[in-house]
């Protein structure tokens, strides 16, 4: 269906995008694959091409443009060539943000530059194991000290983990048992930090070209200057963020699920069964019939909800809705997909296997399917 | 999620609707029912208030307003109180743009009037007993004969065709064997015209105020100028007017799915299981937030295609694709929802029951889903 | 798949049931579903032909064979021929067990002949406006004065309300707060004692030939001979039956997916579209084999539950599954197989219509889908 | 819900092949999952046993008991620790009944003491690149020359074809356009046979304990004291023996189910999300009792399928239904399983993960999905 969100200038930008993405990404994609990441140049790269800074002030080498549409563009452009770009859609779509609105003009001096130009590489340490999504029960602590912080505590799960520079940690600066959404605070921690450790790179069933990692603070000693925001305000901080972090999966679901169907498409077409072309099956003409349909529906209620994020009036529950639609449609048509491959379809070096896996993880992280129903739920005085 | 479809008019005619729909409709509705029908004084009424004219141009006593959104809203106000407007729907949405597209300035004189002000009901005549959707294979016949069409056929599933002044009948008047699609024509028969009689009112599960006849046509003699539009043209007229005929259903299917959805909460938030209101249950909770989620997609997707179709650029496969999915999922979220009632919902005295067994017609009529999917597979290339 | 459950003897009785139905249901069927019940005469000639008499001992004229399979073979016949033989099914497999079991000597002599002739009509009134399935809060009571109790309350949903002889009413006759499960007691109210009066009748979605009513009593004076086993008992009583309560449900979705089916695959190679027959479309095989699957697991399971009922030896949580599967399992069969008869599948004239709308039911009644996951979830630890 | 598959004897042998999955697999399983398969040396630890010849006759040091029931035995037994055993369930099931049932005295003399003993691994080679299960296309084409065959192709999907000894290759020795099922034959291929040559190892989503293969023949001189049964006439020999190969999947597919179960109700019983055990959560209860009811049902159907099986009198088509029930069961139960871990259910290190990318290929191979639907639908007569 005719979409009606993008201008000119996002169109160019979509131009540049997918000629990058075609000549530099997907050639070298089967390598990084296997590397488990991008390679620090290609972050340097896509720096170069303006991509990375669309959203960091001209001041320190940055476009200026604060429209999440170019996100959008990106995501789409990586899907549409049946790659992902590691982890430059974690910094830009869920990391960036908070640099942007809470950094102040000192660190804006010591790290804009290098989010904009590829150089400095971020990941964002909520998760702690056993505590999953909740923020109440995190125990990772900084206890001041003169002009530092002292950390301790261990994350998992952080996307990006492994490559970081900055790290955002959220961690507990102080103690309030009337309320236990007080006291969060947020800490950039340095690669080379004494004390910050990097464990595990953690096995995923896919998303292999990002690193998952789980971190480790043992007395790091963090630079007051170092505190993003304000003391005790991480609470409301990560939940502001948290409707675009979950539009951000669904540009993802309802771009690879667009992509799937037309890898079924092109093979359906190509593969015959019997003597006659796979697609000229009346099963195979009704079930991408059926993908198609869902694809689109998905694709328009994300547009709506694009739009709305733009003016800004996108609520946290509709969020959660686009969410939870648009990655669930994801899994069914992937899936459907898939199955159209035959054989085939269980070998990775066919991308509708590794959509596959990659799509897995879409309803659970940034909030499981449970978690936005129980969002959506409220959202309806239940 | 916020919609963007609506301007200050289309409220101002929403709240008159809303107004007309609770005063008159839902307190008659249960008589209405049992009637099998809605009685004629009530569309004199919506033609006085101006909602059957709204599309007929003023000197016909209508408002000249061609802005399909009107039709969305009165649907819409309908879906809210839990009721339908009977065959309001189909005259407006599926029966009058022939009428407007087609008629010429003689035939506006002659009936333009009686459509605006609710005095001349009307049916629409394509499907036979045998041929389904299969235009090409119709075999009622109109045969010329001086100023008159010798009309010789039976016609099948017709909405209002019991109640209908005038009866839009898809004949064929000449056979190519090269073109199978040429050579049907539209007459317009007439209440009364010797020959025409109404069989067999057709017993459904639901969709009980609005009645579907069996219409017979022996040696009906219609006169030339009663043909609406060109001679052998019929095929393209009809095929022109089905994306909105579609559309039309889609519409039905979102609002009556969020009537679900609103009744669900209340008696869910009244009844009490074991002590604690049944809407405190998670699963309860769960099945909504699922439910509202699936209406907000086909909400957004419909809503962007009544947005094109009102440029004039909706394609006959969006339309398909927001029939098929609107449905669909009308048909899911009441299925959830009824179930939440327990008992209750199996009792026809609660709308809810009246919901599900209207709602299971929505993925037949207009084309079946079947028909939807082959349809996108086309535009699909497959 | 081939099934194992029956022996000669069953197959004997299947004969005779078949017949039955053939010769005496199905033409008079329409009649009954207008009139919304069975006649009586038809009773009698089911008593006569010794249907209903099987579990009955033969002093009182009854088989005195107690083998549940019978009741299956008379469920699977009627389905079989897309008829419910009313509320056949609810005496013999609900109400007649408590008869059996429960009552004394004297009860026999009273009331079995009856029983197994077909002059005794039954229900069991256990629902009460509000309570639902809580039996627990359960609020009509029986007084004891003297020889007699003296009843209170009122009762919805009551299968065979209207026409009952005899009424099992679940009436609280002492209340222990310590134990709320405690003090509830079975009697059987009989036609024209004063204070008994039937209520509405309610009209339904579907099972159009059984009627449903609300049941009143007021200062009822019930015989303390008419206590049917234990004062107080009541809670343990209806809790043993469950299990067949419920397979009893499943036999008929099982058996009446089937029937679906088969009608499906008969309109499917009558009908044509586009000129080939409906059943030559790989859509239309691929549902119908996907129906059939569905059908034989839930027939083996069903089987499999049948058996060991037989023997004494099927769990409450293992017939809350048989019946969650089988009837989620009709639900969506029975859909699907509608669907393929476009818009014939709307018209009550065709059986379709009224296994669609029987079916909504089968996941309400003997326990919500919901109940039956409690259930489950309970026998699996958590 | 209780079973009456197994005897005695079933149980004890269920004793000894748990015993040694707990001891010699799964602890080494992590690295047969690196290494991409099972070390040869544990074929012959489970030939030492016996697991691996119990249908070879005892001449040849099996024990000469043909009853499938202990194949369906080992598999749960593995599926229950979480693990596969490797090509075993395709040497056993799929393969080893060619040998049984074609080879005549001299290959057995050759070949069914190492069968037995686990020192010959062996594969069938059947799909070729462009064919799939199409076998009148296929084009590997043995030529007769003197006492050889001169064999020519490729051949792709070979599971354990890396590590086989003995490859069972199917190859067109004759081309009759009037039939084109005649013709194909099975010629024994062995290890070292120049112009045998093992192509990629494929990379698979899951099933990582098993290679995956493509083999090819250049001009490979295949002995005709190599032919497995009688020239010509491999068509029906696989056609016999596809039943048996679609059980084998089904019987993996529940009890991978049920063990994704147990494990979840493990996960979460200990895993607690905001305070609580996720057990407690009714969302987490409702989605394992469906899972557990799905999986009763699947069970029920495939133990009955299975006791048709021993008596020789399962169906094609029953067959297909079993495959397609089971499989897609799979899926829905594993998939749910799954998302109850939240970001640890996407982590290869928990089981569930490999349980999840083990599943998808079920549905595809051995004949996809669409195939049973073929062959389902014909068995209706569709």
């Amino acid at each position: 269906m005719q979409r009606n969100l993008f201008t000119d200038d996002h169109e160019a930008f979509r131009a540049l995008a997918r000629d990058f993405v075609e000549k530099e990404v997907v050639p070298a994609y089967p390598e990084w694959e296997k590397a488990g990441r991008m390679p620090r140049d290609v972050f340097k790269q896509m720096g170069a091409l303006g991509m990375l800074g669309m959203a960091i002030p001209e001041a320190y080498g940055g476009a200026g443009i604060t429209d999440y549409r170019y996100n959008v563009v990106l995501q789409e452009e990586a899907a549409r060539a049946l790659v992902t770009l590691s982890t430059v859609r974690t910094q830009l779509e869920v990391i960036l943000p908070y640099f942007l609105r809470y950094a102040n003009d000192e660190q804006r001096q010591r790290w804009f530059a290098g989010l904009a130009d590829g150089t400095l590489l971020t990941a964002v340490a909520m998760t702690e194991p056993g505590t999953g999504s909740d923020l109440a029960g995190m125990r990772t602590t900084a206890v001041r000290d003169g002009d530092h912080y002292v950390l301790n505590g261990a994350k998992t799960f952080i996307t990006g983990g492994i490559q970081a520079d900055l790290v955002i940690v959220v961690a507990r600066t102080s103690t309030d048992p009337e309320n236990r959404r007080k006291g969060l605070t947020l800490l950039v921690v340095e690669d080379g930090m004494p004390g910050f450790t990097r464990g595990r790179e953690l096995e995923k069933m896919g998303c292999k070209v990002q690193d998952t990692a789980e971190l480790s603070f043992s007395d790091v000693r963090v630079p007051v200057a170092n505190v993003l925001g304000e003391e005790g305000e991480a609470f409301s901080y990560l939940g502001h963020n948290l409707p675009q972090e979950r539009l951000t999966v669904a540009v993802g679901s309802v771009a690879q699920a667009r992509s799937a169907i037309v890898a079924a498409i092109d093979y359906t077409t190509d593969r015959k069964a019997f003597g006659t072309p796979v697609s000229s099956f009346q099963n195979t003409k009704f079930e991408l019939a059926a993908c198609s349909t869902e694809v689109e529906a998905a694709q328009a209620m994300l547009d709506r909800a694009i739009a709305l994020h733009v003016d800004g009036e996108l609520s946290g529950a509709d969020a959660a809705r686009v969410k939870l639609f648009c990655t669930e449609m994801q899994a069914r048509v992937i899936d459907r997909c898939l199955q159209l491959f035959g054989g085939y379809g269980y070998m990775m070096e066919y991308p509708i296997a590794r959509l596959y896996t990659d799509a897995r993880v879409a309803r659970i992280y940034a909030g499981t399917s449970e978690v936005m129903k129980v969002i959506i739920a409220k959202s309806l005085g239940l």
